[in-house]
């Protein structure tokens, strides 16, 4: 298949990584120097030697593609969402949160939702290290499901599954529930996911969020609960992608995880209000500082 | 006066230091080394040249005073309380939140309590350095009104100003409603106490903090949010107690502060439960990392 990857972010260069292998991918990217340093070294998985082929364009010059797969950041989509129409090829929608599922309908397009449980650093450019062995879920928005199915059969391998799930609601919810409670925790007190589980402190203000999580999706508290920890235990070592983005002195997805919740939510979320504006808190002391 | 100052941490150099000019001050201390070094060259504020003449003795050296403040943490009171029946001079607790209140029903003394509005920070073993000019208020808690009113005429100097108040619950329950936004806030979010009103978003917290702290203790929100604001301006640059505590992996008031709200609290206090686990979290996480 001809794919096209919308974001040169780890997540964007991961997928390309290994879509590479048996696709012709092109990642499109916003920057000039990323676009040219891909093309000219391609992508490399840092665990591997040899680099994979991929080629880049910049994000305007859109090409036709088999399918798009969308790895910007949550609060990036409203940006790109005008291209969409140019070709109207189906489109994977690859965000965390739910906010962006709000800018979906407009799109004509058939429109997938998946979620990422793989984890993945950017090194530079071109590089990217794939520091946590997990999968994608894909599920149908507005799209085919048939459609869905051909493509996963041809995208999915080993070393890289992707899998088909019914209800793209609950998929999305249940990713949120673990965003709400693992990032802003991890970000507000510095510490890798497994301390959700191991710090009995963090714990407790951990079973709060996901209290307050699952009801406003309206999904069952304690199943939610043990995909948490189950989550926090596989990824212990791990730094969420909101405390790097704190660290980094970059935007968060505090809008799109917790600030769903509460825009969505009927009664007072005290934790998740707590914990939301922490997160506000800390990016504008390190504004700044900066 | 031959005044008796227990605790040789920052405020009770500080008193010392004061009341040692007009009185005759023995400061008791825990360690054989801070009592020869007191002994030996006196007590120095920072700002001044000259050291100020103070004897010290260990607390087991207890001897006949004509008054004892009490300047120890609050949750080292329950050690010293046994102390107290020796002599029976009057006694003045100079804790922090209000936690202590429950132990001193024992005591056969006149008790008599009061709150340290000073900025200081310990440099050594017998050098403080006075880093906010504020006073000290004192009301009895079931001593003699006039005893307290005689002291306090002797002790009171425009340098370091010594108020009585009428109502010991509702001057301790103000400095709880403070100390219970202030302290955990600035250690969590690593500022100094002007960021309580200066980054909108610990602001939000903060507002929310004061609300639950007013309510446990019957006290008008308004107004208790308008003294947390002041104290927070007035002391802007300075960096809280429980911060240093945090920073400097000591034990913290975080018991005696919102642990004293949580225990007496008839309903859910969110706000305050998010900020006393964030304390007890900040302080494992320490304890793990030296």
């Amino acid at each position: 298949m001809k794919i096209g990857v919308i974001g040169g972010g780890s997540i964007g260069l991961l997928i390309s990584a290994y879509l590479s292998d048996g696709h012709e991918v092109t990642i499109y990217v916003r920057r000039q120097e990323q676009k040219q340093v891909i093309n000219e070294y391609g992508i490399r998985l840092a665990h591997q030697r040899e680099p994979l082929s991929v080629s880049a364009l910049l994000t305007e010059e859109l090409a036709k593609e088999d399918c798009l797969f969308i790895c910007v950041k949550q609060f990036q989509v409203a940006n790109i969402t005008p291209l969409f129409n140019k070709h109207q090829s189906p489109i994977i929608f690859l965000q965390n949160g739910m906010g962006h599922v709000d800018l979906l309908r407009d799109i004509q397009a058939q429109v997938f939702l998946g979620i990422v449980e793989h984890g993945a650093r950017k090194i530079n450019d071109h590089t990217v290290a794939h520091t946590g062995k997990g999968g994608i879920r894909v599920a149908s928005y507005n799209g085919d499901r048939s459609l869905l199915e051909m493509m996963v059969s041809k995208w999915d391998r080993p070393d890289f599954p992707i899998e088909l799930e019914d209800d793209w609601l609950s998929m999305l919810g249940k990713k949120l529930v673990v965003n709400a409670v693992i990032n802003p925790l991890t970000a507000l007190f510095g510490v890798p996911n497994g301390d959700i589980i191991t710090n009995p402190y963090i714990s407790t203000i951990a079973l709060e969020l996901c209290r307050e999580a699952a009801d406003v999706l309206g999904l069952d508290f304690s199943e939610q609960w043990n995909h948490v920890k189950e989550i926090a235990s596989n990824t212990k070592e791990n730094m969420s992608s909101m405390w790097k983005d704190i660290e980094e002195g970059r935007q968060t997805e505090n809008e799109a995880i917790s600030g769903y919740l509460l825009h969505h939510a009927n009664h007072d979320i005290p934790f998740t209000q707590f914990a939301y504006n922490s997160i506000k808190a800390l990016r504008l002391k390190k504004e700044l500082m900066d």
